[in-house]
């Protein structure tokens, strides 16, 4: 295939560094201390069997985390992030993950590694008999496996500008198949500079023939894992590439086809059989170190190197037979492998050359990638103790590889923990999407992010799928529903007549018809505000009756944000948000408007200032709570007291800086879920029941919790909100955190989410 | 009760002119020329055992039209002209209501008055009876029953500001009990202004006594309908009066209670026992005659007299024990009703000496009322010729009774099918939702508006609740999937994945990253739109290619109106809605943009005003197309085909005056319903399946439809609509209406709608 005058033709340019990428990613789970972990698979997470994102590789402490198909770098490591950070907060709050291919010390009796202990009894007993066949040693190492797919349409217009090949599918595979024969050639390349093996711990050879270490890559050598020397398989053809290890198998060589543990492997369907009548979609890496300096064990500059090594693979010409190509690389990745990580490779002219011809490569077809990344690798090259292999070596030298893992490992484990409500990957989302994100992960639900800014989210467990947008809004609510409580006069004439107690009171569409009501409302406590309540704009309190004249007034400052109008009854007494799912009441929250606690010392300006340092808050819903501002409307509401910015407080004393309580003005979160008594959730549940919601909240002015919700006059619900928050129920300023998302998530999955949430 | 210091204490002032009303009104149908019709109840109506707006009295001829409760005078009336509307466009398009009390001409012979056909043998039964026991000829007089309730916080501050009963529901009672009392013995004043009853027609009396022609009112002496001598009832108290009904009834001097044919009910529950136990919520007046000259048998100003009239009862004291009372007034009501209608009536002074209390009661409560009401009234009283009895046998002595009514009922007729698609009484709502309205009312479904601004409908039917706003937002989508339709990107995703045909695209939410992809799209057909297009602002179309200048500037011209921006192939073709409700596309619509045709003499401001005239086009979706603006955007689109608004254009020839084809920028509307086959209606409800819509537009670009669906690039689906107009499909400006608001109510209420519509 004369692949140069397509690669460079104009018209494929735009699809070169397009192209999808999948991580699967082994791990060691360890104490702080570094060492193999006792525990099992953390029961928070979603059943092993399917869980699409974090699974178990050989052993009961062996995670294996799972990105899903993505379309560009960025999201990988979007989703590498949420994925550990999920993995990290699943685990129990003493167990980390080792950052190495080498595992940690190892036990000094084999059998005490303990194979994963899978639901699946066939699962299991491949495992026995990998142990059996290879050692449990062996398999204790680990990597990570890089999917990799051109952009379907790059290949297409390859195709279309070729005349070789008739068959789509036949060149398609083609493509592929270079590619892989090429990359087995020349993997030799890329473990010189990404191989991050060189040093064995405790207990990993006991005994076994082992190399004079350090080397550039035990796992990548013949002292890695790696099938018997019996199976053989070409890549001459997908055709014999299929016929070869179906024999293996037949013939005993291998247990089954997922034992062959080539460096890449070609992937289409399920099976290695499927490629006989399906394309290759794409190949796998398999013989990539973790990288211990990258949280995800692999750098972004490494992944952007792969895809212009696969590039590069595609079009530059094979220069001797299949099995004779791959057999040379072979040989040439086995020296490398076994290299000291100081010393210059014994590769190193035809590592110049290599270099040189991809630069050459990326020059012709105008690729615009950095050249940093080139010009990296030539470092490398010139300078040993700068790859990968080499760097941990010496790092190790100074203390131990031990040392360097658990100082590595401690630091993801402190970021992963560091603000435990946010997920990583995803931090520019609202937070109540990140927890929701977090917990769908965790239970094993396939998601994907329909769109971010919108906070769209699909959701698939088996064949059930459900769509979700802002955490809260999905197919458990009708369409009407929300239209319903988004008009406040449709939901008081409701609720009034389904018997709860409302605000009464009256609209407005024309001010005269407002002016000359003031008889009905003189001596009443009356709430007039626009119907359409923004911000708290408009809104005017009469708490005990008013004169004409101030009346007037209010009503003309609500017209000016509305065109209806509302003369409520005022309700005394404190207003809470329940928060129901389903036919529960989830979640019972009390808001405090923004606020600081005097210390007879410090201004308030100063006070706010501490209080904004709480990590906790934020801008945005990007946080549990968001930051108090000084601006025109606490200056306001402290004139009102008599404060300016300046002032000092009284010790003890609380100072106010808002009249709302709404905690995304700088309010306070203060969770009362276990306060209240039943009857007043069940008046929540029923208000819910009355305007067909599933999921809202309901918020209740009560004027003593401690009497019966049958009490005369005792409550009033004020709205029933469609969009309510979440995360200040989840992570509250005060109180216990209700995880409502998972309430949600339970809603949506009754059967798939058994276990308990922490 | 001494009531007179509680009605002046300043608290009842808001409440005294508060108060619910209700109307019943029996009409005749008759054909144009006034003959009464030989046909049966409409069809098109829905079920008449238990039509909530829409029944038949005793014969099959007499609609009986009821409102429901209303809160206002304004809303009272609203409903009787929507309920006309109804009646009125539900009959057969040659009949018309007799707008008399009096029936016209009937058959000579008395068995061809045809009974009502009711569905239950009981209520057939009971009109046999009356057949038997007061014949034929008097069931068919007409009137109207007004049903007046004080407001309920009026009587509850009135028994806070008593001491004489204890209880509040005896109080309730005697306040009833006074008014009907005083009504009773005062009717003869309403019988003076408001009697419309001066002659009878054909065969009413055939043979029998009759009075000596013209009087007053017919319908309210003896010779109208009344109950037999000996059925006796007392006022004095609630249990006396359900007692003495009760043994009425157990003797047979009635056949059941409802036979008992008072001027005046008092009303509680369904029947007269329930009142022994439940307190009095209305009275019910019966004897008001239909006035010819009111489309809806009765004027404002009467309903605002009997408030008025109400109130005063309640205030004036009666001068005589109960049963003498109600006997007085007995007598003087047979005496006005008798009278000559142009004589002065021998209660005159009685008369003068009641306007002057009643305007005394009006002064010392402070009561808001117009004088006029009052001044009509003396006016009345001193020249009976302008009381409604003078009046009709003024006119009917210039023609006749029957043209009179001919006439009148005519010239109703007229203005209930002048703008078919319109409901009266609600012509502020969105015409979509007044069709629905219309619709709802038809069937015979319990409608209340809940929000008027807000187009928000509550139906019933039986225990069936639904809510609708909009006309199409309903229970039967959920919450999530107009949000779904909302966002583009994501509508666009699942499509995409579902195997519809989308538009490629690719979405940016970084100007630079847009330009840098120019090498992708510079030589494809193009649109450039912000992600949430409204009104067509920000979007370039590039039909074929680009240069990178155009490009840049239309990226930036998309990112002027969003933060994100959709680069989309553009889709040659012409663009179809599909109107899905349910699993079926019920309309299919080409909407053109806002044209003229060219007559070679008119200019083209000239033939935008002339297309404008058509009373179907209006302003802001009340009507089903909208005027032709010719404001910049149409001036724009004529420049640049070379014309100003002053141009003539040529003969035949077709001037675009937009480039959008909306309708609601005057575009024409044309039904292509029958001309698509199966597989693209096919499509459109698979799409609307893919994103879970029960009702949606989608709207659809088609090269040719005539090409089947399956053919390669036919068809791309462009949007999918949560909020479809659905007037443009009922009322379209070319081709058939489709009534989809009532596909809509059979989504809603399988059940209950049989009856094809019309």
């Amino acid at each position: 295939m004369n692949v140069k005058p397509i690669l460079t033709n104009k018209q494929l340019k735009p699809y070169l560094l397009k192209a999808r990428y999948g991580v699967e990613k082994e791990s060691q789970r360890v104490t702080k201390a570094g060492d193999l972990v006792a525990t099992d698979y953390p029961k928070t997470l979603g059943n092993r069997s399917f869980h699409p994102y974090i699974q178990t590789d050989f052993a009961e402490t062996q995670m294996e985390l799972v990105t899903p198909i993505t379309d560009s770098i960025t999201e990988l490591f979007d989703w590498l992030a949420a994925i550990h950070d999920t993995a990290y907060r699943s685990m129990d709050s003493e167990e980390m993950l080792w950052p190495m291919s080498m595992p940690p010390a190892l036990p000094e009796v084999e059998e005490n590694i303990v194979i994963a202990k899978l639901d699946n009894f066939e699962d299991v007993l491949y495992r026995r008999f990998l142990a059996m066949s290879y050692g449990r040693r062996k398999q204790m190492v680990s990597g990570i496996h890089f999917n990799f797919e051109f952009d379907d349409e790059m290949v297409r217009k390859m195709f279309e500008l070729q005349d070789e090949y008739k068959n789509y599918h036949q060149f398609n595979s083609e493509v592929y198949l270079k590619v892989t024969r090429n990359y087995l050639h020349y993997r030799w390349f890329a473990t010189y500079f990404f191989a991050a093996s060189p040093l064995s711990g405790p207990h990993y050879f006991n005994g076994h023939e082992r190399p004079e270490e350090p080397v550039r890559s035990i796992r990548n050598s013949k002292y890695g894992y790696q099938n018997h020397d019996d199976v053989k398989v070409t890549y001459r053809s997908v055709e014999e590439y299929v016929a070869d290890i179906q024999q293996m198998v037949e013939e005993g060589k291998l247990s089954e086809e997922k034992e062959f543990y080539a460096p890449v492997r070609l992937r289409g369907g399920k099976s290695v059989a499927d490629l006989a009548n399906k394309p290759v979609r794409y190949i796998e890496l398999r013989n990539i170190d973790l990288d211990p300096y990258q949280p995800y064990g692999i750098s972004k500059e490494e992944v952007e190197f792969f895809h212009i090594f696969m590039l590069f693979l595609l079009w530059t010409d094979e220069k001797a037979e299949a099995d004779e190509w791959v057999f040379q690389g072979d040989q040439l990745n086995e020296l490398v492998s076994l290299e000291s990580p100081l010393s210059q490779t014994a590769c190193y002219d035809e590592a110049q050359k290599l270099l040189a011809e991809i630069r050459s490569f990326v020059a012709q077809t105008g690729l615009n990638v950095s050249t940093e990344i080139l010009d990296h690798l030539e470092e490398m090259l010139e300078d040993p103790a700068k790859t990968l292999a080499g760097r941990i070596y010496l790092a190790s030298k100074e203390t131990s590889q031990k040392e360097l893992a658990v100082q590595q490992g401690l630091s993801y484990y402190r970021k992963a923990w560091q603000a435990p409500y946010q997920l990583a990957g995803f931090t520019d989302m609202e937070l109540s999407t990140q927890i929701f994100l977090f917990d769908a992960i965790q239970k094993g639900l396939q998601v994907e992010v329909l769109d971010r800014q919108d906070q769209f989210l699909k959701l698939t467990a088996q064949d059930h799928t459900e769509y979700v947008k802002n955490g809260n809004m999905t197919s458990k609510d009708t369409y009407i529903t929300p239209l319903m409580m988004e008009n406040k006069t449709v939901t008081k004439k409701l609720l009034q007549r389904a018997g709860f107690k409302v605000p009464q009171g009256k609209e407005f569409t024309d001010k005269k018809a407002a002016y000359s009501s003031y008889e009905e409302f003189r001596d009443k406590g009356i709430v007039v505000k626009p119907k359409s309540t923004n911000y708290g704009l408009g809104i005017t309190v009469f708490k005990d009756g008013t004169n004409e004249k101030d009346y007037i007034k209010a009503i003309d400052t609500a017209f000016a944000e509305d065109s209806s109008v509302l003369v409520e009854k005022f309700l005394a007494g404190t207003e809470y948000r329940f928060f129901v799912v389903g036919d529960q009441v989830k979640a019972v929250l009390l808001r405090v408007p923004a606020n600081v606690s005097g210390d007879g010392k410090h201004s308030i300006k100063e006070l706010v200032d501490r209080k904004n340092d709480d990590p906790l808050r934020g801008e945005n819903h990007r946080t549990p709570l968001e930051k108090i501002h000084l601006g025109q409307s606490e200056q306001f509401v402290l004139q009102e007291q008599g404060y300016q910015i300046d002032s000092i407080p009284n010790k003890g004393e609380t100072i106010y800086l808002r009249d709302n309580s709404n905690v995304s003005t700088g309010g306070d979160s203060i969770d009362m879920t276990d306060a209240f008594t039943d009857d007043y959730k069940q008046i929540a549940v029923e208000v819910a029941q009355t305007l067909g919601a599933a999921i809202c909240g309901i918020d209740m002015i009560i004027t003593d919790i401690n009497l019966p919700a049958s009490s005369s006059d005792v409550y009033g619900i004020i709205e029933a909100n469609f969009n309510p928050m979440m995360h200040m129920h989840c992570y509250p300023f005060e109180g216990k955190g209700r995880r409502l998302t998972m309430d949600i998530l339970k809603l949506l999955y009754p059967d798939f989410i058994q276990r308990k949430d922490r």
